[in-house]
């Protein structure tokens, strides 16, 4: 089950620096899915996450024109799915058929939840930054969700289901289980 | 032994999300450090990082003044060291002295290296953009540095040392020690 988590506690769904599948879709089109791995929390109050996407991506088009994006966290199982979504574009197929994945209406935003995904940012465009090569979105979060029995006040990565898979680089993902509380 | 990688690879260094130690330094100062976990790649050429600091942080002002910074991702055996980076200011201690971390001078940049952690960045500010109740701060990155032993064309996590660190907020860090090669 998906609970909403407060806002407050939202840039946590992606602190850890997790690869993410990013949802766009705008109004007379089907969603698409980007794997991106270029994403870091920014700013507390308001809450607002950063995407870096080259311009050459349909999820950049579609991002631009519909000024919406859902930031979802995929579990480590979901690694195969991860990988598909980076090698195709959605110009030339529905990802969600490909990869057999799950749309699931958003609550603020039109693009739409990954099911399968554990944690999910609805976000809303505030700012677009030209950045080398790619272009930063800064998105405020409106509505965030996490898998209930994986989220408390912070991720448990150390109980199954809960393991968070990370973009070395190409075809390489590392994995982490193993959660360390450091004593104040 | 660190030894200079491309700096086409360089965004591999900071790509699987870890959290980072900052350095920074003015001309007429001690060098300051600072942990990050808001980082990410956001351009391959030019290779930039970005990385979000709050106004009143002593790093925001040492960056903004000089325009360099150092990222330095520690190895996961530094967990202590990371949260004693995070307790308290550089404006009231020395920070390298509090941790007992050593620093080593950097070959592009004023702001060191530091010497226990695993690969190093080398940034000069190129941009710096308000971001909520943060600022972005993009780093050209003009020299990078990994640990040879980790490091050949992607980070080694699954072996000795080669673990990386993230941040799942307050004192919660994961560890990812794990290793997964998508076949394509």
């Amino acid at each position: 089950m998906k609970k909403v988590i407060p806002i407050s506690l939202a840039h946590r769904i992606v602190n850890h620096g997790p690869v993410v599948l990013v949802t766009s879709q705008i109004e007379e089109g089907k969603p698409n899915i980007m794997a991106v791995a270029w994403i870091t929390p920014v700013s507390q109050s308001p809450s607002l996450v950063a995407i870096s996407i080259a311009d050459e991506h349909y999820s950049y088009k579609l991002i631009s024109q519909r000024g919406e994006f859902v930031v979802n966290v995929p579990s480590s199982a979901m690694v195969q799915e991860v990988m598909a979504c980076g090698r195709v574009s959605g110009r030339d197929i529905d990802k969600f058929k490909e990869t057999c994945l799950t749309p699931v209406s958003a609550e603020e935003v039109l693009p739409p939840l990954i099911k399968e995904c554990i944690g999910h940012l609805e976000c809303r465009v505030k700012q677009q930054v030209k950045v080398g090569d790619h272009t930063l979105f800064i998105g405020e979060v409106v509505k965030a969700w996490a898998e209930e029995s994986l989220f408390s006040e912070f991720w448990n990565v150390d109980i199954k289901g809960g393991a968070a898979l990370h973009h070395l680089g190409g075809n390489n993902f590392a994995v982490s289980r193993e959660k360390v509380i450091v004593k104040e």
